[in-house]
């Protein structure tokens, strides 16, 4: 997703100054972020999560310099660092478990070596817990005191926060919506973390493509064929541009994601019963603004609208998060700044 | 549910003391707690819902005095009362909004009515939320400092506590557990609350009636033919007793209400992944300690252990309540000394 929002300058800046660092299977953006939740720089590296974990804290080390360089402040200025990576994780002792986008990185201390490295205290989190803090603090959530967060990529991630609590669960596995069980039947699909029926089994990115393969061999038409046969990669991306150009299967399949994201948000809404649902992610579809974002997020609003209470349906905004692909990196800035506060 | 707790004499109690009301469909329990969650007194009078809610009201009042002058109390020794009952309600107003076991109660200020009535402040609440802060308090949760409950009765109610917070949700909506979504597909059965594929519409005392008459209907034999054929009313209760006696439908029935329950214990798991699940309300099986309420138990968990994270699976504890019918007045006093603890 693009980075669309503006730094603002260490003259209108207010301290005291966090870092953000949001770890992805891919990349890994570090930010610096002010009190305010303002972004004053902004970096992008490779993971390179072969070459392990002890070199990526390596890397991220002087990316965090780098994001301070650039912000035009020096190290002893940055009061706290926030790190948001993919789960399983064991967030009170700070210690990566098995993420399934961290092969080889597996049950390593990584709050602590961070830590070491940079010589600053550091506040762990899973990477979409942190998306959720982000939107809540300074994004799409600033004017709720409740939400939900879903967010799509290729797994489907979630956060909770009602009033000040960030529901992060006792084995850090709170939150994680995008294995509430849609279906129960045997003949369910299955989820990346090989159980059956779980919302993630049919509005990830992996399950559009997934879906999307299946309708292909059976026969459909559709205007992705040729773009596959000319050699690109199947993603949601291309459905999104093909469906925005009338492909019919593009926009069944895009539209059948809403539809199950829709149950799922539903389920959340009758167990928590936020104030507002957002809906980020890598693969929200056609960053929003496009007739086929606002088409699936109309999709996701009507599911809602038959299936949730009346009232609720009424009541609770359904939306897309503001912070596109900074969510992540804002919010573990953010709870590095609450664990800050919380300490004084 | 059969009343087992013990009560204290006045000169063992602990003021400050509170009164806890659980309104229900067809009876009222009203009993006396003291600071430490334990009753000195308890009566039980019909709600009477055809009376209408003024009457209601005029004749909690009186249970009120009469279980304040069993425990041996005067008015004033009274800091305030709990009030639960079912919903659909608006908590922070205090009003009765539709709920569906109190016909011709709907849209009336309870809370304002009996507090008047009374004279003494009153803290309202849902009786599900109620009940699961009475386990909470005092009952099965209290070695836990979160736990999400399932009360199963007629519907399915629900309870999430995660420290100090007990889920209430913006619309007085939050731990609607029974409204969680199992089944997304278009024939999914319906719920009562007019949905399809909702939990209550398989793990409810309705739908166990249901469930079995479709059986029964489809030409399966059973030891329940000869007593309905008797003139009595299938019921959960019947079924309890035909499963004890051998009756394989009966059993089945009781097993496939264990499976759907514990597929939405699953989803709660990996929403709020507490510290323990707990399950309670009028239905569950055997009163707990017979071969079949040890059963169903038993399945309920295996379907945590085939469905839930591996993690949580090992380390949530999934067990029976411990107050039986008691849970929804003690925990509505417990609200009520909550309410006045931080009103100090």
């Amino acid at each position: 997703m693009a980075h669309f929002r503006q730094f603002i300058s260490l003259a209108e800046a207010q301290p005291p100054f966090f870092v953000g660092v949001d770890v992805g299977g891919t990349n890994t953006k570090v930010g610096v972020v002010d009190d305010l939740g303002r972004s004053l720089s902004w970096t992008s590296i490779s993971t390179e999560v072969e070459k392990g974990p002890k070199d990526g804290v390596a890397r991220i080390r002087l990316a965090v310099a780098d994001a301070i360089g650039k912000a035009g402040l020096e190290d002893k200025a940055i009061s706290r660092i926030g790190l948001g990576t993919p789960g399983t994780m064991d967030v009170a002792n700070g210690i990566l478990l098995s993420p399934g986008n961290l092969p080889g990185w597996w049950n390593f201390p990584i709050r602590d070596a961070l830590s070491d490295a940079t010589g600053l205290p550091v506040t762990f989190a899973n990477d979409a817990r942190a998306a959720t803090y982000g939107e809540f603090w300074i994004g799409r959530g600033r004017v709720l005191h409740s939400m939900v967060m879903f967010t799509l990529g290729t797994g489907v991630g979630g956060g909770i926060i009602v009033g000040d609590l960030l529901v992060e669960g006792e084995n850090s596995a709170g939150s994680e919506l995008g294995h509430m069980i849609i279906d129960y039947h045997d003949e369910a699909r299955v989820c990346s973390c090989g159980q059956k029926g779980h919302l993630e089994a049919y509005a990830s990115a992996s399950s559009v493509i997934k879906r999307t393969e299946e309708a292909l061999a059976g026969g459909r038409r559709s205007s992705l064929v040729a773009r596959i046969d000319n050699g690109e990669e199947l993603s949601p991306l291309m459905l999104d541009q093909e469906a925005d150009r009338g492909d019919t299967l593009s926009m069944e399949i895009i539209l059948d994601t809403a539809r199950y994201l829709g149950i799922g948000v539903v389920s959340a809404m009758h167990t928590i019963d936020p104030q507002g649902v957002v809906i980020g992610g890598a693969m929200t579809f056609g960053q929003h603004d496009t007739a086929t974002g606002r088409t699936f997020l109309a999709r996701v609003q009507q599911e809602v609208a038959a299936r949730a209470f009346p009232m609720l349906a009424l009541r609770t905004t359904v939306d897309y998060a503001s912070l596109g692909g900074d969510a992540g990196y804002i919010g573990a800035a953010g709870l590095a700044r609450r664990a800050h506060l919380q300490k004084r």
